[in-house]
């Protein structure tokens, strides 16, 4: 269906994050309908600022679809009120992807409790680990009632403390394998190449991940140097990742889905959202 | 013979990259010395600076050892000259550790040929392993005939582009067993903890180790959050790597050497370094 489209970016989708300092999500959606671009994948706080139904029925007005849904996850806590509230959270960012039509929820499990904000309460990884998988089982077993599928997300190492404890790809597919053995599409993966691009047995990972597990596929580039680790991603084509043969390798797997562009990047924050945006399209285009 | 010293620090060794704003070389062996530290790991550019011949005889005069010396490695290159360049230079390390005493040479192998100084000449990640494991073959032959030992270090992801295309533990054991299927001590790997501790399949790969493979041990701490992906290292105790289940892991796969402690750091390069190596020995007493 989406093959229909003659925009030359059927396939492109914009995380919303990317322009998320210039625009509203409303506008977010507006500026890429009027490029073409039919796909974006939101985060809850730009949802929740505009109203789900409200959005909701912009995307529709607009004829804007989603790729994903950001975010779930970050379920490791210093004490059992605080896991509990983390799945009650997941709970409803299940029922905020099914309201919006998302194909899956990606999922950043999160990482030692209070490390985000700067103040680590626990220093246990392996813990924080268990406390994933635990969140994953229970969110996968209430994310199949509303058939919602699950996407983990591995990210950097680098991000391995704040963000997320799952940091790479064989070790997000181990998970997969374990809480769904017989993969159905109902959980698997975002492959992010800044988040994967440097590991050597990603080739490998991703031929083992193949259609059922291949979920979301995002792109952005490394910088070198990279200045920051969390807010110095890099346009396409202006850093080192190899996009158009990794994006190669995973379609050689069987994805079949959107590439989505997620930039944090202060740099392209401060740029006009017009500018980004047409930025993205012409790198997609072209070295992607 | 390193355990009849009664300073409470016979393993404990000073990586002089920890020091290397505020003192020369020379300075540095006197200011371990005063303090019982017995052992050092030096920079080629700090031993070049003070001369080869007088740093190996202030070693002596001082009573202070080698735990390795840093650092052998940067293969990649884009032409045949620069291959050719790098060989050269590594043999000349592995001279430079064989006259000053040092147990192994430290491979820092390289990635991207022009990375380290912000201007990549490829972007080809598979192409710098392949070099990268043509170089090590090739050191790793000479450096047999002078009975000097290799342990390469895999470094963090975050450096994949710049210093090291060699990434995880799983990656290093897999090109020693490439080079070396019958362990002899002679090709081995560094864990470095800063380098190492996210990765979910450290224990495992710890254990596939042993002490043929283990080679030196490497310690600071990761900040929460880090600020620099090069230059903000911790004092240990500072972050939130486990270090006494790191170390307690490394030991029962066999290793018994020296625990080094390597921090880069603006923070610690603009204390005194008197204060510095007084940290490191009250934090390696306490919390390594």
């Amino acid at each position: 269906m989406l093959r229909d489209f003659s925009t030359g970016c059927e396939w492109l989708s914009i995380n919303t994050a990317t322009v998320r300092k210039q625009l509203g999500l409303p506008q977010i959606i507006d500026q890429c309908a009027r490029r073409g671009i039919r796909l974006v994948c939101p985060w809850r706080d730009q949802v929740e600022a505009a109203g789900l139904a409200l959005i909701s029925k912009h995307l529709k007005d607009a004829g804007v679809g989603l790729s994903g849904y950001c975010r779930g996850g970050f379920f490791p806590a210093s004490d059992t009120a605080g896991l509990q509230a983390a799945l009650a959270d997941n709970r409803r960012a299940v029922d905020e992807a099914k309201a919006l039509g998302a194909p899956c929820l990606v999922m950043v499990v999160g990482s030692l409790p209070g490390a985000l904000t700067g103040t680590p309460k626990s220093h246990d990884l392996s813990l924080a680990r268990q406390q994933v998988f635990d969140g994953l089982a229970a969110t996968l077993a209430y994310a199949q009632t509303v058939d919602m599928p699950l996407a983990i997300e591995p990210l950097h190492p680098m991000q391995a403390a704040e963000r997320a404890c799952v940091n790479t790809l064989e070790q997000a597919l181990d998970i997969c394998d374990a809480l769904e053995p017989v993969a159905t599409g109902k959980l698997g993966v975002v492959i992010d190449a800044y988040h994967v691009w440097w590991d050597p047995k990603l080739e490998t990972q991703i031929g083992r991940a193949g259609a059922k597990r291949l979920l979301a596929y995002h792109v952005c580039d490394w910088l070198v140097p990279t200045r920051d680790l969390v807010n110095d991603r890099g346009m396409m084509g202006d850093g080192v990742i190899e996009l158009k043969k990794l994006r190669a390798t995973v379609e050689a797997s069987g994805y079949r889905g959107p590439v989505e562009v997620e930039i944090f990047s202060d740099r392209w924050w401060s740029a006009p959202a017009a500018d980004v945006l047409d930025q993205c399209i012409g790198r997609y285009r072209t070295v992607v």
